[in-house]
C-alpha cells in the first residue's frame, strides 16, 4: 500500500525541530540529496502517527518549514533489521565466469549499522588496513509484515524506495586468514555506520517499475558503479517473496538488493576508502543521491586472534 | 552487572496472568524445564520496571503464585537480535580435520526466530525435505549496550545464561545447488520458531564460570550431543569482546555460542527432525532443560528457483 506522502525526508528545520516532511521540489528532477544547508529547501511537515510513517493516519500537513539540514529518512528504532542480497547483477556474475545462482544469497545487517545521509561512515580500528569498500544499492522498505507472500502480491508490501550503501570490510569478509573457511558477510559488513540510507524514501506511486531505475556510485566525484536495475538476476518482488518463506519480514525492514560491478576491491589495483573520501550513491529517476564522508574511528578496539592450539 | 533475580521464568499463572517470576525450587538441582503443569511449581512474582528485566528497579516481590504453564523467559520485543557463532568446539573442529580458526565465525538470526520453551519448532514448507536439524547451544543475554569492550571487562555486560536451539536447514545452508557458492547460514537458520530459548534465564551470580557448564541434547530422549564448555575454542568473554569491535551489541541481544559435535546431518546415516519429535537442550548445573516439539508448517509457500539464463 502506498503511503500518504510521495517523498519523505527527515531533517532539522531552521527553528531547530527535527521533523519528517514532504519536500517541495522546484522541479520533478530536482535532486534532494545534493541539497546543502544553503539552498533553503522547503518542506511540508508530515504528521507521523504512532511513530509510524506508514500508519494510515500519518499525513502531509499544510505547515511549511525550511530545511536547515537533511538527516536520514529513517532511524534505527524504526527499522527492525536490514536484509541484504549478495550477487544480483547478471553482467557482474557472468563477467566473473560464474553461473547464475538458482536462489538469492542473503545476509543480515543489524539496525545498529544505519547511518544518516551526510553523516560519516566511521571505519573501526580493526578495519583501517586497506579494506573498507562501498557497495551502492537500491533499497526498499516494508510498509507491513510479510510472510509467505507470493511474488504476484509482493509489491503491495513495499512502502518506498531509497539509496543504501552496503559498506564492507574485504579482508574480514574474504581473507581465509581472518574469515576462516566461511566468508564472513555479517561481521565484515556490520559495523556501526556501515549502512547509510537516504536521502529520502520515495513512494512506490512514483516508481511504478523499479527495474527502470539507474544506479551510479561515485567516490570523490569519480564514477565507480553505473548500472540499470533491469540487469537484476532476482527482481524486487521475487526477492521479497523468497525471503518471506517461513519467515516474518517485519514492517520497517529495509532490504538491500545487491550491488553491481565496480566496487573498489575488484579494481586493478584495488582502491579502498580513506578518511576525507566522500561516497555518493545516486539512483534516478526520483530517488536522489545519498552522500557520506569517510572517517577513521579514534581509540577503537582491536582484538588479537585466538592463539592456535 | 548481575540482575535482581537469580532465575527468571515467564509463565501463565493459575489465575490466567502472564508473569515474570523467580521460581521457588524444591532443591538447588531441581530442573525447571522438566516441570509440567501438574507439578504446580511456585514462583515469586518479578515486578518488571520499564519493560526491562535488567532495569535497576526490577525486583522480586513477595507475591507468590502457582505456575500453570511455562513460556519462554524472553520475547521477540525484548531481544533486538540474535548473534550466533559457528564452529566453536575444539574437538569437533579437529575431528573434522580442520585447523582452529583465528577468529570466530559469526552470523545473525532475526528476533522473529525466537520461540517459547515447550512451543513447537515449525518446519516451513520449503524445508520439510529431510534437512531440519537441531544445534543445542549455551546462550547469554546482554544487560547493557556493549561496544569496543575489552575481554577483561566483557563479563560485566552479561545479564544471564540460557539454553538455545539453533535450528538449521542443511540443504539450504550447504547444498551448492541451493546455497550457491556461499554457505547460507542466515536464511537457512532464520525461519520463524528456529530459535527456541529457555527454559529460564539464570543470573551470572549462579554461573561464576560458564566453562564449567555441561550441555546435552536429546531427540525423543536419545542422547545426541554431550560436551563441556571448557572445550570452547573462543570462550564467552572473548566472543563478546570480538563481536563488539566497532559494533554496538544492544542490550537484550542474545548470543548463541556454538554447538558441539552430534548434530543430525553429521550422523551416518543422517537423521533429521520430523513432526512429533521432541528436542531437549539441557545445560547443567542450574540452567535446566529447553524442550520443544517439532511440527510441519501447513499451507506454506515454496518459491521456485530462478530460471537460469
Amino acid at each position: 500500500m502506498a503511503p500518504a506522502w510521495k517523498r519523505l525526508i527527515r531533517f532539522e528545520a531552521t527553528d531547530g525541530r527535527v521533523l519528517r516532511g514532504e519536500p517541495m521540489l522546484p522541479s520533478e528532477d530536482y535532486d534532494v540529496g545534493k541539497t546543502t544547508a544553503e539552498t533553503g529547501l522547503s518542506a511540508k511537515v508530515i504528521h507521523v502517527v504512532n511513530g509510524d510513517i506508514f500508519d494510515e493516519q500519518t499525513r502531509v500537513t499544510d505547515e511549511e518549514v525550511t530545511v536547515k539540514q537533511l538527516l536520514g529518512p529513517i532511524t534505527q528504532t524504526e527499522v527492525p533489521i536490514i536484509r541484504a542480497v549478495g550477487l544480483n547483477f547478471i553482467k557482474h556474475i557472468k563477467e566473473g565466469g560464474r553461473t547464475l545462482p538458482p536462489y538469492p544469497a542473503t545476509f543480515i545487517k543489524a539496525n545498529t549499522c544505519i547511518q544518516d545521509h551526510n553523516a560519516p561512515i566511521i571505519i573501526p580500528a580493526m578495519a583501517q588496513d586497506e579494506q573498507a569498500d562501498y557497495e551502492g544499492e537500491l533499497c526498499f522498505i516494508l510498509s507491513r509484515d510479510a510472510k509467505n507472500v507470493p511474488e504476484s502480491e509482493a509489491m503491495s508490501y513495499i512502502g518506498g524506495y531509497l539509496c543504501g550503501n552496503d559498506v564492507s570490510s574485504r579482508k574480514i569478509q574474504r581473507d581465509p586468514k581472518i574469515a576462516g573457511t566461511v566468508p564472513q558477510w555479517n561481521f565484515s559488513k556490520g559495523f556501526d555506520t556501515y549502512a547509510p540510507l537516504g536521502p529520502m524514501i520515495v513512494s512506490p506511486a512514483l516508481i511504478p517499475d523499479p527495474a527502470k531505475l539507474y544506479l551510479k556510485t561515485r567516490v570523490n566525484g569519480e564514477l565507480r558503479q553505473s548500472e540499470t536495475m533491469d540487469d537484476f538476476c532476482f527482481k524486487v518482488p521475487y526477492l521479497l517473496s523468497y525471503m518471506s518463506q517461513g519467515t516474518t519480514i517485519k514492517k520497517g525492514t529495509v532490504v538491500m538488493t545487491g550491488t553491481p560491478s565496480g566496487v573498489g576491491y575488484a579494481m586493478n589495483p584495488p582502491r579502498f576508502l580513506h578518511p576525507g573520501d566522500v561516497v555518493e550513491v545516486e539512483i534516478l529517476p526520483h530517488i536522489g543521491t545519498l552522500s557520506n564522508p569517510v572517517e577513521y574511528e579514534q581509540n577503537g578496539l582491536i582484538v588479537p586472534p585466538q592463539p592456535l592450539a
